[in-house]
């Protein structure tokens, strides 16, 4: 296999406040070949958000205009804002040859697995309901009543991890930073990927 | 699955010259919980080896003994001298939760496995035939006639990295070692492996 084959998809997921974005986004910056899928959204953009960059900014017409035409490998609405991944994207990435990661809820990675798409999953578990409740507080303007939400949601979420193949726990950002680049940098080492470039080096033995 | 769970078993295996002893040298150096195996050995100690720190060196009637009393979770004749690795020690450093490391053969690795131990195997190749040949000759001491039997074993043995779940080309000295480390970190957070730990974290949410 070349350096130009298919990239590999990555799915991570945790229940909000587990820190998953800024894993992500350190993950992101330490391997060049691994890209986020850029989602699209109907809602507006805040300030100091760029269309193209942080998401794709779209109207909510033309977002059920996609979901109609089967355009998102995952879609959800979160209280009352519609965000997806395309398909499109995702695929044009993979075929490029970049491995590609999603950022994705519970339900979401449920819909890609069903999709039958080739994954790794990841789920990042925050190391205790207590801390979880600690960064909730500490870190967001939200409401007290948007804080329990959250945190009801987190109660529902994480028994999903069993349905994952790797679990990272967000206990110390570099160490888990550290787990998830060893995750996707071993899944590039598994004998079936590496067997194409394999098969090249074993043909100069003979 | 606390901190003090049974370690991981992992098997290094390459064609001579590859250089898998320095890289898994490295490798332990940058993994503290991750222990070689000493391996026993009927030949004598070279200049500046040291008994029980680079072999466990015995007697060939003693090996002859530990080899009748099914003390070898694999051992091999290699010119006349034998080579092994004792089951207890490995199960004792497993035990007290060591990641274990062994680094042998292909015929080693086909008896670990043969024993029905959970294993996580890695094979290490050399960028080409070219490059195995141009190290053997640069860095030994070894005869025209004992390089060209370590080129026609290393034909042999090459096929094998097919039994083997991992592949890592020994390209560049660093880039490997980062290779090996990732995996030995991801193992370490498989769903399996971090099942006990998760399940800790899931009943502080309820």
């Amino acid at each position: 296999m070349s350096s130009n084959a298919r990239g590999l998809l990555f799915i991570v997921s945790a229940p909000s406040g587990a820190g998953k974005t800024t894993l992500v986004e350190r993950l992101v910056e330490q391997l060049p070949n691994l890209r986020m899928s850029r989602s699209y959204t109907s809602r507006l953009a805040r300030d100091g958000e760029a269309d193209g960059v942080d998401y794709n900014f779209v109207s909510r017409e033309r977002f059920e205009e996609m979901i109609a035409a089967g355009d998102f490998l995952e879609w959800a609405d979160v209280v009352g804002n519609l965000y997806g991944t395309c398909a499109n994207d995702t695929e044009r990435l993979l075929e490029e040859g970049f491995d590609v990661v999603l950022v994705i809820d519970v339900q979401g990675a449920r819909k890609v697995r069903a999709a039958g798409l080739d994954t790794t999953t990841v789920f990042v578990m925050p190391p205790s309901f207590g801390e979880l409740e600690h960064r909730l507080r500490s870190r967001s303007k939200d409401s007290e009543e948007a804080i329990q939400r959250r945190l009801q949601v987190a109660r529902a979420e994480v028994a999903a991890f069993a349905d994952y193949d790797f679990v990272v726990i967000n206990d110390e950002l570099t160490a888990a930073v550290d787990r998830l680049r060893s995750i996707v940098v071993a899944e590039r080492a598994t004998l079936q990927r590496m067997w194409g470039a394999v098969e090249t080096i074993v043909r100069t033995f003979s």
